[in-house]
């Protein structure tokens, strides 16, 4: 590995590495005791909103994983708050006044939210410095879809219902929220840019509840603005859902240089419905839990599906578990670069 | 309509009928008041173990909608029961002696399970009886992977991490208990027709969070066998699935003279990738919370991406959630029929 470690922003472009970069979506979390640490001196809104705290947890897998990027540590519910929402976490996220009708969605504070979200763009400067040039940093955002839903539906939500009747009963006031909320996530990116971050992920976590025409009409516009928005920065964009796979080719063609895919597809199969786009996973996170030779053989059938091709960033097909031993996490890790080692 | 009406029997065997025939999963169910009423009186055990009281819930959407089958009213888990399990409702289910190793797999009455749940076979016949040519009657059980799903976790998961640790790590063990499970699914299912099932559909609701190559190595083959067996008997066969889109071609090449898909997927991509094979759905189950404009347009868009392609039957893309209006499934059935008639 060179001085500096630029696997990650090469197989974004589709270049050639050395070997397989490999980074996990929440590699801060949880399932770390250091960070385990922290959490019990401070809630998760205390940790990403003090610049000092969000650049330590963002370090902890850096330092203990061989992975090939940062990725900033931060909430993804962070710009609903800024947008005037209520947000707790009790330990779930809750909104206690979602937004449900025009009055609503008139009250965002959509012109200010992303100036609002200073201490992050602290936490990227920061982040960056600390880490030299030993792992590119990746800011991120939740997409339009998963962060509407979550101010319309107030948390976490089984099916869906309250953002759908909207979608499908009120498109006019869909349609607002949407533009809002786009235009805050652009903004946020952009800083978060600005700030340092060398690759942008955009997590559309929740847009497998959707039909095919449901996210064609009512949400791949917004995505779509958004990943053309911060295009214009230069730096790469990945763009990630899960439950995609009946919608993968038109996911993909809302932008992104990086499609991000879940672990119920066959990674071949993923390539070939992106005609060899670059693409992100995909693990099993709850493989994680098995043994390191189940493991290992599981990397390597990935890394074999890819086979020669360029363009390929090993992940989890989600993010990692609480629970997870970080010895397998590891282990993943160096197995990935052992096996694809060129 | 003729006397007995066919369309749904026809439309399983790829020939035509006079309008697309149309059932929805869980029509019997908490939606309806016919049945919130029974269930202030029974729990949902009784019901089921009742053949007077599970023939009256079967027939209450029947009844009251102009759906072109009958589906059997039976909880999913109840071969658990006669298995040797603990089985309770309060409300989810949740079995107090899941299966961890060896010796819980060896004690599992697989012998005389089928057997033991005459009561559903005595439902069976009463159904026929009083069905008279109205509606065929779909019998159905759970597929292999989720039964065993359900009595290795205990009850519903969120993640499956003890049973995709169990596939993973002892993949002899998960055999031994998918034979096992298979050996008393498929008996169910042949007794169910031997008593008057005109079809049969084979539920695997938690397919989804599997891999393809999870799938492949420790699901299909138990899955291929039990559809295969039951073809034996000559009824045509339902698989069904939600999150099958990454394997759907695999999930079908496990048999089924039907496959059923999930709201996930546009139905002229899934008919594409399933080279015409019949399929069942894929109405979103959310939306039948919207108006009927938004409704009458969703069923319009299904038919059109079917075209006049025979072998296409009406359903959602998963079962119908509590709290639907009852008045907007019934006119989706009614759409569906005024619709489609040729």
């Amino acid at each position: 590995m060179s001085r500096e470690n630029t696997r990650f922003l090469r197989a974004c472009r589709g270049l050639s590495t050395d070997a397989t970069p490999v980074w996990f979506m929440r590699q801060a979390g949880r399932y770390m005791e250091e960070y385990r640490a922290l959490r019990k001196k401070h809630s998760i809104l205390e940790l990403a909103k003090t610049p000092a705290l969000a650049c330590e947890v963002t370090l902890q897998p850096v330092n203990r994983l061989p992975v090939d990027a940062a990725i900033l540590f931060a909430d993804i519910l962070l710009p609903v708050d800024t947008l005037g929402l209520k947000l707790r976490f009790n330990p779930g996220p809750s909104i206690s006044n979602p937004v449900r009708n025009e009055r609503d969605i008139a009250r965002l504070s959509d012109g200010t939210a992303a100036a609002g979200l200073g201490y992050v763009y602290d936490a990227v400067r920061l982040i960056r410095r600390e880490l030299g040039g030993k792992a590119p940093l990746i800011g991120f955002a939740g997409a339009p879809y998963t962060i509407a839903s979550y101010m319309v539906e107030g948390g976490p939500s089984d099916h869906y219902k309250v953002v759908k009747a909207m979608m499908s009963d009120r498109p006019d006031l869909w349609d607002k929220l949407m533009r809002k909320v786009r235009r805050v996530t652009a903004e946020y990116l952009k800083r978060q840019v600005e700030a340092g971050a060398q690759a942008v992920q955009l997590f559309d976590s929740w847009i497998g509840a959707l039909t095919p025409e449901q996210y064609r009409r009512h949400v791949k516009p917004h995505s779509q603005w958004v990943l053309s928005e911060v295009a214009k920065t230069g730096v790469p964009t990945i763009t990630f859902g899960t439950g995609t796979n009946g919608f993968l080719e038109e996911f993909a063609a809302a932008g992104g240089d990086v499609v991000g895919v879940d672990w119920r597809i066959d990674l071949d199969a993923a390539r070939k419905r992106l005609r060899n786009k670059p693409v992100q996973g995909n693990l099993d996170p709850v493989l994680l839990f098995s043994s390191t030779k189940v493991l290992r053989a599981a990397v390597k059938d990935i890394l074999a599906r890819n086979g020669k091709r360029t363009g390929h960033i090993f992940n989890l097909g989600h993010g990692i578990l609480p629970g997870t031993p970080v010895e397998h996490v590891d282990y993943v890790a160096s197995c990935v670069h052992e096996l694809s080692a060129r």
